[in-house]
């Protein structure tokens, strides 16, 4: 085993991350250490470098990781979610969260939302407190972390994306109900679009409607399962939301005109919940009168519970090469690129740009 | 049995109702005739008549009743929705809808909705389709209407209200979820306003704050159970809303202030039902990144189920008493000045206005 590890820090707004090396401590009670194989950039790490996002600095960037299992501290209960015994060189994905269910405020159903939550990409890095984010060799994941081995054949590239994009869409149709015979319309056709149109296909939706206001992005969904694309930059384009019924709307891109025109053309006791918008925007404005009438519910969702993401594991093992997912990591660098690959991914803005640990765990 | 029924009959906006008598017609299958005892006027019946709302004229209003069997079709299943015996004599109650489930539309969670409903006080007088309404010495109920027998001791006043007022306050409570133990600000302190916090208090609600532009109001929730009042007028007593954890917002005001406050107000996994705004208003704002990060939901509720309108009969039968209810019915007058009822609740605003068939029915 490696006796160090290398990260590379984010310090500021706009500012290339810097490389450091550091040795690996000794695990405490309950830890498990992982060495990374690939992380994928998530929107919100764009955010963060941006300076669209306050995060505490210097911090380590980048939390859809996967990995393997270095090593085990002997006080873990060394099994996973599903009780499977656990190894070193497992491929495991983890939830980006530890959430300790022994806080005053600890809800079951939002686990992510423990007032005590500790995120990996989202912490400060301090002489106690490291090794917690993916844009790293190696990651310490904590005592109350929900962990779930991989089957090893699967895309490392899919697979990172999993404990962020994948979990918080199973999260949205889970507060979505009933799937199977509803008309169902998702806007904004970014990764947790996609992964929300297959699962909705996966579910049995009558018909999917997807809108964005990028038509190679609405290309896109097609083959993720959407039975019909909405341009939103053309108004007389949403006759079809008029003419459907729709029951259920999901929303990923966190435009107040997305969301009004989403809430405003649901149908009788239609559902909408609200995903994309996790940044600072103009007010959403409602018709109270037609909420009522309609009867219709809205439901906001921030992150995702552990059934939520046991939902999303088990999503991806089955179904990750029948949906073109690998295709959605547009370009990869290897890690030491990583500015190289920021730099990309804030140009080209890709689906996803992915960071690989070595050529044997690059996709292609 | 009387062979003859008396009905005022609305004909347009602010006209004065018309006396009408008309032979009763034979019952056709599975319908019941009622001695009406008791109606109150609703605040959308006198919205109807001010002309802001519309209905199908002519028509009789009134749909807030309670009175007794006078006669029973042979083709009625007999059994009211507990499946006790209906007899003539029997004072019952009864949904303000009568729901056909074998309509394609049909949604059992929200009867209400059935695209093909029959709506007492709400529907226009024809020859083949008359004494619907409330304002009458006599009502025909129609098959699948949901009837409960209700003790003969309640107060007539207090019983008429269940099935409207009482029994959406507790389709609003059904959405709200758990209430022990949760903090809960209601705003808008009408009947439906009144009657939930009453509903609140007696499933063990923290504290009940309710709050209103009418300091008069104010005093009344008091009495039914409100831990802590608001006066809306003045922003500076809003600290409380700030200061606690409100997890249920109900809305019977249908402003767009009070529901954008109460919205912007609550906390972590807090839900808001929206009830008040059946009438068109502006827009109501919503911060979506807030209705995300604190994973809020907002309902809207219309009506009620069959649920709900068990618990409302339940609700009343048990605590008519322990608040006072009966004080809110704050004037009374004989079906046939129903003109100077409508005239004393629209000028005076009462709670509730009620109209009474003969002295021996009257509340004092």
């Amino acid at each position: 085993m490696k006796k160090s590890a290398t990260y590379y820090v984010f310090s500021g707004a706009n500012t290339p991350l810097s490389e450091f090396t550091s040795p690996i401590p000794t695990l405490k009670d309950g830890e498990i250490l992982v060495n990374i194989l690939y992380t994928t950039l998530c929107g919100s790490d764009l955010h963060t470098f941006c300076g669209l996002r306050n995060e505490p600095c210097p911090t380590i960037l980048g939390h859809e990781i996967v990995g393997i299992i270095a090593q085990i501290s002997p006080t873990h209960s060394g099994q996973d979610a599903l009780g499977k015994q656990l190894h070193v060189g497992d491929l495991i994905t983890w939830t980006v969260f530890s959430s300790d269910p022994n806080t005053t405020d600890y809800q079951p159903e939002i686990p992510q939302k423990n007032g005590n939550l500790y995120k990996y990409g989202h912490r400060q890095i301090t002489e106690q407190d490291n090794f917690h984010g993916g844009l790293a060799t190696h990651i310490i994941l904590r005592p109350n972390t929900c962990i779930r081995i991989l089957p090893k054949d699967i895309s490392l590239a899919v697979a990172a994306t999993i404990n962020c994009a994948v979990a918080t869409s199973a999260g949205a149709l889970r507060l979505a109900g009933t799937i199977a015979g509803k008309n169902v319309h998702v806007a904004g056709i970014g990764l947790l679009g996609l992964v929300t149109i297959a699962m909705c296909k996966e579910l049995g939706a009558k018909n999917i409607i997807a809108s964005d206001v990028n038509p190679a992005r609405l290309e896109m969904a097609k083959h993720f399962g959407a039975s019909h694309t909405i341009d939103l930059r053309e108004r007389e384009n949403c006759a079809l939301l008029e003419a459907t019924t729709i029951d259920r709307f999901i929303d990923m891109s966190g435009s107040p005109d997305a969301m009004e025109l989403g809430i405003e053309t649901l149908g009788l006791h239609g559902r909408a919940m609200l995903v994309g918008a996790v940044f600072h925007q103009r007010p959403t404005k409602i018709d109270a009168e037609q909420v009522i009438r309609k009867m219709l519910t809205i439901k906001g969702l921030h992150n995702y519970n552990y059934t939520d993401f046991s939902f999303a594991v088990d999503f991806i093992i089955n179904n990750w090469q029948k949906y073109p997912f690998e295709s959605l990591i547009e370009r990869e660098f290897p890690l030491d690129e990583v500015n190289a690959a920021i730099d990309y991914a804030l140009t080209h803005k890709p689906i996803r740009a992915g960071l690989y640990m070595d050529s044997s765990t690059a996709k292609r």
